[in-house]
């Protein structure tokens, strides 16, 4: 098996991330996807190593799902759990990732309601010279880079089911619906659609999209001598954004957002910019649906919709997750181990 | 070594369960207790393969023992834990369970505090293709199928250490005691103990015992071509039930039931059905004493008899839990794999 | 390799611990040391075997530590969280002990805010002839050995880095300052440097260190046929304490204590009784500053001192802990297995 360009310790945020290095991350899951087929679906990859999933903010299906890709690769796994931790005795976070470096931690799986966290970690284990990568696993509104590389294999996988490549990407209109201004997973998105040559348009009530949002995706991609425009369009209006796309991706809902003005009712919400079969009809032929997880039914998308196996990828989504952070952990730590479906 | 029949994708009630498959979840518990008298009690049968404990109801005893299980027949195990999940967050049952297929989960444990989730759970899974087989830990005042049988276990390895099988429980007296109505315990047992010809004794006060519950259990078992009737009797005093009994099982009293003033106190409680020394001298003289754990010193069995080695067979039944729940897992999902013993 | 002399089942308290015991725990985690120096950082000596963690108290620092020893050893593990647990529900610590050994458990690690309830246990499976050995991880306001002892690891690595012996302590000075009256690690590190020969000083405030106190530590220690006194000094000021120590271990003050009246504030302690590099200059020269963790940063050491590599031993202190945790597991149970280092 061949191994795949990588020169990246930390993965962080998707900003500066360059095709080729989508294309790895695609190449190296597929390989995984193919593991994950078999009925013994561990590789040695990880053997001896420890992954520390430290989920500062509790989580169920991103810390299980990181989980179970570092079992796959046969690593030991720590979990911290903030509740019966030493946070609560006025730790500070970089101590607590210390602790777990001075254990013996290979990798750190951060998940952190303050944006930022994980990249602070992981320069301070550079400036420790430990040689321990820091993956980013969702960080305040800022950044969640698995989730938006898991939708990159999960797109791949939809348009070109034989020998998916990003460039399959290329012109593609998808739309995102929801709350764009709060989501880490809409940035993470954005960085990665635009840069393989999809056109994003996101929609969403103005609260939760502000015209200065796109201004962050102005600059342009440079691959290798030329350098591209980001293609990112804002609607106020679920239409525009709907017609002729090739995917659409509803992002979740926080009900604290109505407790902060930002939103009248999920009803009115539903209404106004909730997915339904109707609407569907002005999306390209071949229109998929997306969701992060976890939904609330029947607000961002119908119930039908979301249980409609030719239209919704959601259940892909999950199963994508776990190939692609294989394919992290494995392009992190574990590349120098040589071929990676032993 | 021997595979014995079994087709039985979901492990949901005993209800409908034959005395042939009694006897094959005993005999290969039977190997898994050979396997676990050795040093290394490994066995490699669910290599590469993922048993994911969705426990929504929470729980240390029955999750740990279905883990360790899990984690003997070399599988790699998720833990869901209600806390700090997406339940929070609003995502259905459903929807969790899918998530977890999605990841890859070959087996299900699930706990839930609403009686009939798991079977629900299972007609998800058969409905979408899965081949995920899922196994009730205990739902509500339904059943606990898998206590019910390592009670069977404990029960036949009591009669006949040398060479157990279910026919010693024929014609055998069994005192099931204390909160009959709200007990999953009590009806899973019903079913199994009932169906491998033993006369079950039912003894509680009225309030936890109505006179119609055991009109369920009043359809006979078929067994080949014969038929045969249950045989279930109701007292309201602890004396009868007791009288020349060869297993004493005690349920675990809820002390919400005071609360709800289905009894008058803990006190009153034991001072009419709390088993004591003096009490089953009435019972055969070889009785053993049972409870599913965890117990209430005291109130459903003095202390003193609960740590007496010739009567209670309570550290009997946790240990064969652990046995039984390798057969049920083994059974369910690794038996294409061959000897179970390697 | 050597397998070092062992005669112990429980690891309780440090009190009757003999020099040559602190010798062969050293020289067991200088092997694992070694072994931790690999890429696959994994040896099979518990394979098969299980390693409960019973943590009555909450912790991650001490549980995460213990975990991935046992993991390494190759060991399973299983975790007892207090919250979900079968306390809740009334059962006795006893009784979820016992239910433990039940599923299998070979080794059980306890930590409990009750002292002496490790001790309690490890009577009970030795009264129970179960062979179990029974780790205490902090009981209390008593002992935490295994804190002690990778305390001692570090210190002799300090002292010795080519060929650490226990004999590198005899005549150093010891400084122990802070929360004493309180402490179980301070307790735990009187036996174990005394022991080795070391002078010990403490320092605190009278309230947090009464005079009688060391009235304890006043027995002689045995080693062979010799008899020691035991070198503890008690000071109510810092200063003579530090002077010319070799270790300053700086003891984690508990914010309850304020509450309690035991200290005016976080800050007056600090002013007096803080490590900082002003202080140390009363050290000898080639002075290390040791905590146990997690730390009040600024408050019991000035937090440039914590991160100073040259000064303080805080990361190397975490990662003694994982050696000196798999030495104990290995002792107590592996070395029936034969070379450790495979």
């Amino acid at each position: 098996m061949t191994n795949f360009p990588w020169n990246r310790r930390h993965i962080i945020s998707l900003e500066d991330f360059a095709p080729s290095e989508y294309e790895s991350v695609l190449k190296t899951a597929l390989s995984f996807q193919d593991v994950l087929s078999r009925r013994n679906k561990k590789v040695p990859t990880l053997q001896g190593q420890v992954v520390a999933n430290l989920f500062f903010e509790p989580s169920t299906r991103t810390r299980s799902s990181f989980e179970l890709a570092a079992k796959r690769l046969s690593a030991d796994t720590l979990n911290f759990s903030p509740g019966s931790s030493s946070l609560s005795k006025g730790e500070t976070i970089l101590d607590t990732a210390k602790t777990y470096l001075a254990m013996g931690t290979d990798l750190m799986v951060i998940r952190h309601k303050g944006s930022g966290v994980p990249a602070t970690i992981a320069q301070e284990m550079d400036r420790l010279g430990s040689g321990v990568g820091v993956l980013n696993a969702g960080d305040g509104q800022h950044e969640h880079p698995s989730q938006a590389l898991l939708d990159l294999l999960t797109i791949c996988n939809a348009l070109n089911p034989k020998q998916p490549t990003i460039d399959d990407l290329r012109g593609k209109k998808i739309a995102i619906v929801g709350d764009i201004l709060h989501s880490r997973v809409a940035r993470s998105n954005l960085w990665s659609l635009t840069a393989c040559g999809a056109q994003v348009h996101l929609a969403a009530p103005p609260t939760l999209l502000p015209k200065a949002f796109i201004e962050a995706f102005s600059q342009p991609i440079r691959t290798g001598s030329r350098s591209v425009q980001r293609q990112v369009f804002v609607h106020w209006q679920l239409e525009p954004a709907l017609k002729d796309a090739d995917f659409v991706m509803a992002l979740r809902l926080q009900k604290e957002r109505m407790s902060a003005h930002l939103l009248p009712s999920l009803r009115e919400y539903h209404q106004r910019f909730g997915i339904t079969r109707d609407r569907i009809q002005k999306c390209a032929s071949t229109v998929k649906i997306m969701h992060p997880g976890p939904t609330n039914r029947g607000v961002e998308i119908t119930s039908e919709l979301m249980d409609d196996p030719h239209l919704s990828l959601i259940g892909k989504q999950v199963a994508s997750g776990v190939a692609v952070r294989m394919a992290l952990l494995y392009l992190m730590g574990g590349s120098k181990n040589g071929d990676l479906s032993r």
